[in-house]
């Protein structure tokens, strides 16, 4: 297949969203929004480094890339609208797998009616494919980081380690008996808190991040960008009743520092909580309080982790950080 | 240097357009644009597909890429405002050639006015650039390839082939002594034609390709888009001096199939010619009439090539295609 005949076959032939005047076809894509703000985000996936041929699907490849960066817009606050793929692609790679690929992240796509609209298509020594999301929010209703505040409460959505569980189970076969699919399918179909998220717009303030490298590194960010500290209890972070199969070590490590659980954590004021209780239960989510934030000088910018017998220590960064050199 | 560190490196103090509200440091950026269309493109290049270390030194590498999608957006008529960059590199390059590739961004940037608004930063086997840009256009002012009518005319800006030139005197030093340095400049920082493009709005109808598969391929993109016959007079097709020197096989070649000259190529009515050439003449851009469009049914959606000798051929697509497998 050449780049012209590919182009053709992964073109919508209608888009869903009313803003678009130009989809795929040519030099760029033209939208138009004039009522709400835009939201962009842009990650890239690397084989060998994000995923292997072992331990994710072509299908799935194109599935995770894609709800990662949807979960960016989650954390925003925003409706995801359109997007946009680039892709290398090795020659061993079969139309096949390429096709997969794009059904992978079609599908999702069409959960949240967003359409694909520009891209670009090379080739390459390891699979490589970089997403760009747009998505729309009212206006100054996008969610940020800084704005976390003295007495906020800490929530997180779902549970957390569970990509890592299942990653784990992936390189590690016939080792788990318990919640093998749940597990595999939380790493590689994990599910952009979209929904949740659009349902916190009448909320006044929250400060919101998405978990792709572990909560530990997401806190900071959270308390750094806010100048606050987040007190986490550690007893309080959610875990499925399958990652409690797991050695201590290894529950500890991925609930804190596995990331790509693609869950939202976040921080609300008091005041606010039932309207928090009340968008997880409309969207079935689970949700729960794992601390507050405090606005004490002595811990400004830092994560306190809490355990039951009154000892505290500082949580630190440690997720992923894929520039180490 | 860690991630977190590259990305404050790279984090612009102040934005220069007044439509961002949220640049880099959040999950995703945040903008505002109410009164224009939005424009989008995306492109990636790959080491050792579109560049390699011993064809362009970092800094080009950056500014090239950017240069490239920039065109797009001269393409569609539209002003530049953002750009995101995701980035995949190589263990064995240096911190410096990564400061350098974005510096060959940011100076091109700088040229628009344009705001570096987020992206990702992973590792990698081979350097991968994926570099997505937004502009703004008046609303339904966005020149699509559709739109060509018959009895238009068939123009270019620049000249053509050089940049495949100067990229054949790269790799075979010392054996041309002419324009060295101009062609290899066209090779490795390309102008892309926004300034010309953004003069055009005033017309009532522009249908515009950029010139990054060759001419042959443009030009029967805009023809198969519209459904009309483009006539190109082979002799008016512009080349620089400096190509002179090559033999005329390579001549031919470079500038009907090389690409990569990010020029403009275009039809407009007749009536609105003066136009354009008081575009070309305020942008001191070189600008050439290279023949008609005709709308009979025996050559739709076709190039035809018309030698002096009154022969005529056609011209078909012949560009580059990554996709070949």
């Amino acid at each position: 297949m050449d780049e012209f005949s590919f182009i053709d076959s992964i073109k919508q032939k209608t888009y869903k969203q009313s803003s678009i005047i130009k989809g795929i076809g040519d030099d760029a894509a033209v939208f138009r929004q004039q009522t709400q703000d835009i939201v962009i985000a842009k990650d890239m996936f690397v084989e060998g480094v994000h995923f292997t041929n072992n331990t994710m699907e072509p299908y799935h490849i194109g599935y995770r890339a894609l709800a990662a960066n949807l979960s960016d817009l989650a954390a925003m606050g925003a409706n995801p609208a359109f997007y946009l793929v680039a892709i290398a692609i090795p020659k061993k790679w079969s139309t096949v797998d390429l096709d997969s690929i794009y059904q992978g992240m079609k599908d999702l796509a069409k959960d949240y009616q967003m359409d694909l609209i520009g891209g670009d298509t090379v080739s390459g020594e390891e699979l490589t494919i970089s997403i760009t999301v747009i998505g729309y929010v009212d206006k100054a209703k996008a969610w940020y980081r800084e704005t976390s505040e003295d007495n906020d409460i800490v929530f997180v959505t779902g549970t957390l380690g569970d990509s890592q569980a299942g990653f784990h189970i992936i390189n590690n076969p016939g080792q788990y008996d318990q919640g093998e699919d749940f597990l595999i399918k939380r790493h590689r179909m994990p599910t952009p808190r979209i929904h949740f998220a659009r349902e916190l717009e009448p909320i006044s303030r929250v400060s919101l991040n998405d978990i792709s490298d572990g909560i530990a590194s997401e806190a900071n960010e959270i308390a750094e960008a806010s100048n606050v500290c987040l007190h986490l209890y550690d007893s309080d972070i959610p875990i499925s009743e399958h990652l409690r199969q797991f050695p201590l070590s290894l529950q500890t490590k991925w609930k804190y520092y596995g990331g790509e659980d693609f869950e939202l954590m976040g921080t609300v004021p008091e005041k606010d909580w039932h309207l928090i209780e009340k968008a997880a239960e409309k969207t079935k989510t689970k949700l729960s309080k794992i601390g507050f934030v405090s606005s004490e000088s002595k811990f400004q910018g830092q994560v306190i982790l809490h355990y039951n017998n009154d000892k505290i220590e500082r949580l630190v960064k440690n997720g992923y950080n894929h520039l180490r050199r």
